[in-house]
């Protein structure tokens, strides 16, 4: 089980390498700086989120995250120098499901360590957005979380989902899965029909 | 005791959660984005500081702060909405407020952990500066701190009117009020006379 | 022979404190926000390496590298005071000094903290590169380090060379020599010839 999810942890790391690389293309970095980029942007969110539980960083021990993110980037160049063009759509999707497996792993881990579901609901949504805003502050961006689109309201309905679903004792595999299609479907709704909300009444 | 250290946090934090919605605001932001920045400049200073010193990050177990949070946004957006105008000289005084507070909460809280007075005002400059560092970077603006106005040097005086007062035994609850009070006039007048600092000579 | 290291630290500090002075009169900062900013630059690699590896932060219970910043700040703003005009190829030096003590003293303090050469190496690059990172985001810059320019990897080659040389039971102080040279050597070659790293093929 446990195998199962480090795959999901994985494969959140690899989304956000895919998206870091996008960007970094975008922004006409090249060489190792990309690497750099798409390195934060994968474990950025995951290690603010171990730094505050105050448990051992998730990279640390375990260097199969690095194989993941080289394997990400590799593919992703040689798919941009193909194609001579930055597919925006696609990385919108590729951090629609990396916020949706790391929203869900954060909570998860969050509540492993003894959190109240309030903190591990906060902790989803610093897995999942957190890893995204140092990618957007290192790449001169304001961050696509701060914009009026559902963001981070997306990872902290999947945690909600997640923390009750466990808190009603069903399957955490069932409750992992309900949680993450929250956050993909909520996500990906707010892309389609641009979902936002208005918090502000600007004058006209 | 204690009661009243928490209601002072909580009152640092909620002033720092108005300065974020004001500059969220100033910064067309909407939607839950705003939230997030009037979050992360509310406790992000705090947090800095509780990883550094390597003590429990201090929203971890108290959910408080966060209905601080959200009745400042609350309340602020409201203000915001009525009047359509930002005030530009609220956010300063608010932002002196929650200067004054957590330079102080900061020093303290170093000093229970054992730390000695130069890395007690340090993590009181850290705590009051560092919410608003992240604010503004968030933002894409240059930090407030680093412009040539008087402001980080504000709390390391706190800083040193709180460990000297500590030192030189005076009750706790004074040396509180007093460093405070240092702060909160020092950084009120810096923003009156423009008082600045001048290291560089730049031709003319 | 701690002595020694704790002599490469605070030059590494120092040399950092003078890049963060020098970008700070580059973007017209003044007072004591360039205080702030030099010693954010100097002390901020190390302290997230300390963060991540969850070791106590470097700076907590020793004022030296204080010492040491304060030091660098006065020399760099008097000769600057008095040139006139800001040495962009001494900032470049200086920084390259600094990533190779830095780069050095982070892979080994990772490998007493009983991490592998990988996570090492790792450490050794956020040592290095982390303090310039935070510097130009605070300076509002694009981070040197994801410029095409040989950078990050100039640290990694020399945290390879670190960890690889103490692998093979080579004397510590020879390994650390080395490692210093192989990241200054090939960083000042970068800067000279404009070595770059293309992963991206741009349409022209």
């Amino acid at each position: 089980m446990t195998e199962l999810y480090h795959w999901f942890d994985l494969i959140g790391v690899a989304v956000f390498a895919v998206s870091g690389t996008l960007i970094a293309y975008d922004k006409k970095m090249d060489g190792f700086g990309v690497v750099v980029l798409a390195t934060v942007t994968a474990v950025g969110g995951g290690t603010l989120r171990d730094l505050i539980l105050d448990v051992p960083v998730f990279w640390l021990h375990d260097q199969s995250y690095f194989v993941a993110i080289f394997a990400s980037i590799f593919i992703t160049t040689r798919f941009i120098n193909k194609q001579k063009s930055i597919p925006y759509y696609h990385l919108q999707v590729a951090d629609a499901f990396g916020l949706a497996f790391f929203a869900v792993m954060g909570a998860q881990k969050a509540l492993l360590a003894g959190m109240p579901a309030t903190t591990a609901i906060i902790m989803g949504m610093i897995t999942g957005c957190f890893g995204g805003v140092i990618r957007d502050v290192l790449a001169d961006n304001i961050p696509m979380l701060l914009k009026g689109e559902l963001y981070a309201i997306t990872c902290i309905a999947g945690g909600i989902v997640y923390t009750q679903g466990i808190a009603f004792g069903i399957m955490t595999e069932m409750a992992m899965v309900l949680a993450m299609l929250t956050t993909l479907i909520l996500r990906l709704a707010a892309m389609k029909w641009q979902l936002t909300l208005h918090i502000f009444k600007y004058p006209d």
